[in-house]
């Protein structure tokens, strides 16, 4: 229904397929702000002429080692898979290699992208910057986004796979607690006057704040330049198009892909993640969880008992699978 | 007085300059735990036989970009300088390089580091790991380093550069609590049997907390086994020599430079940068920070004002630079 619903907007079926592929992978990873609730917004977007179905965006080797990406409004899995899969490849002559994107779209749940390189034998890390939703720490306005980490290292039987905002929450969590009408925690949000609050709508017009104190909101500006320092990309409140429908959006994304020092690393990596899993957890039956395997165990119950989606946002799937958005009707 | 410590344990005079210069800058940065507390320690390794005082270790380039070192127990910075300059050339050319270290003493403060690329207008990310002195997010015993992360980007009127620790605090603080006889807060630790304390003396025979939960947690264990990946380096419980006087030092360094895009983005990250420190305080008369300025104030105070060293440590230091330590003279 949803490849359906993209190729009717114009997007070939490959891409459709990578772009649902990876859609479905966040509903099942249990992370519904980067799952299906985005493509209605994605296919709006392309019918608003700032999403281009079809690119995969001009790469072109700036360096030996580095890719820089005009996305060209391309969709963001569609113009980062081929830039990362180069990089990849030539990370295995250089050693290491970074692609730098910038003018491309939503990338969505960065740890799908690092765990197929990690899958494969290589160390990743990925970096997006987004919309300006999180306050500096002692500070009361938006002024960066929630710029998101992923870092994929090889390991058995699965990858390491780090993904992580450097937002104390998603605004999706605080979306889900306004439609449920009940209070946000004291600690996660300001309203718009730059003060905490438990109220999740006055949250939506405030800020998010950083994780982990003056250390997480410290290291979510240091992403924020850093990719702009490679990419070019918009800083802070400039930021647009991650979330609206109408905007061309100059976030920027980051890749790197480096070639581990040698195939024995693997075993010891993987004899530590066990160790780690072993250790003796805080509360009994609770285990010491690796990151990424709190997915992984959602990931497992949802193939088999299937996606949680709301009959709404079903249906307007299904609507757009049967004709384009009233948006294009307008404007064509 | 340092340096004349440092050449009678046999270190070469350029090299006593860099060992001192990062271990002073550290006071000047308030850090005094990456400070002239180090030196005696360093002093003992290098009699003790596993700091080798002379040698810069050995660097192959494995492959054009990727710059793999042995550091043959040489001093943390001795051997880091030429191979973070190494790379930083390579990266001019390649567009990015990493360095991965093995077999290296203790790097100590790792923003000096990043602060130094990032002024000659290149961006690097550094990544070190430490003994196990901080506990899985749900777990009851250490088994990850503190693994700290520092990175440096080009900006006016100085670069920005985040240096932080992925644990909650610095083990440091906890022993400054125990000399003061004060009680730590009570997110800061675990005893030795995993339950929270606020006794800074059970504390240190316990662990650290990750900063920030679960994603803090999360971010330490991606980077320890990031740089075990490129290193080769030992894992989790298995890291010794950062901490104690005797112990060849096994755990690994990784450097990544990478060429900015262009030399306009600098202008645009300096006036985000200037925007943020504008962003409305929470706390009228406490301006928003950008991270490491913080330090930089603190630096400026103390080079008007002096460095605090405790009559204890500097008479060690006094006494060093008379003569080696006692435990030469048993083993010699």
């Amino acid at each position: 229904m949803g490849i359906r619903a993209l190729a009717l907007a114009g997007v070939p079926d490959q891409h459709a397929q990578t772009q649902i592929d990876l859609l479905l992978e966040a509903e099942l990873c249990d992370r519904p702000s980067h799952g299906l609730l985005r493509l209605p917004r994605i296919i709006e977007r392309i019918h608003n002429g700032v999403a281009d179905p079809v690119t995969e965006g001009v790469a072109t080797w700036r360096s030996e080692a580095f890719l820089q990406v005009d996305g060209r409004r391309g969709l963001g899995p569609v113009v980062a898979g081929p830039a990362l899969a180069a990089i990849a490849e030539r990370a295995r002559r250089t050693g290491i290699a970074v692609a730098a994107i910038a003018n491309n779209n939503h990338l969505g749940m960065l740890g799908w992208y690092v765990e197929r390189i990690a899958a494969k034998g290589q160390t990743a890390i990925a970096i997006t910057t987004s919309e300006a939703l999180v306050h500096p720490w002692g500070g009361r306005k938006a002024m960066l986004g929630t710029n998101p980490i992923a870092i994929g290292v090889p390991a058995a039987p699965h990858p390491l796979v780090l993904d992580m905002a450097t937002s104390r929450v998603a605004m999706g969590k605080i979306y889900d607690h306004a439609q449920r009408g009940t209070p946000i925690p004291a600690d996660w949000a300001l309203d718009a006057n730059g003060e905490p609050t438990t109220d999740p709508d006055a949250a939506t017009h405030g800020a998010i704040s950083p994780f982990g104190g003056a250390k997480g909101y410290a290291l979510g500006l240091a992403l924020e330049v850093l990719v702009t320092s490679l990419t070019g990309a918009a800083l802070g409140t400039d930021v647009v198009g991650t979330l609206d429908s109408d905007r061309p959006c100059n976030k920027g994304d980051v890749f790197i892909v480096v070639d581990p020092v040698s195939s024995a690393v693997g075993p010891s990596i993987s004899a530590y993640l066990d160790a780690v899993r072993a250790c003796p957890p805080s509360r009994p039956g609770s285990p010491v969880l690796v990151p990424g395997e709190g997915s992984l165990l959602r990931r497992a119950e949802r193939l088999a008992t299937g996606i949680p989606v709301t009959e709404e946002l079903w249906s307007e799937i299904c609507t757009l699978a049967k004709a384009p958005p009233a948006r294009r009707a307008a404007n064509g």
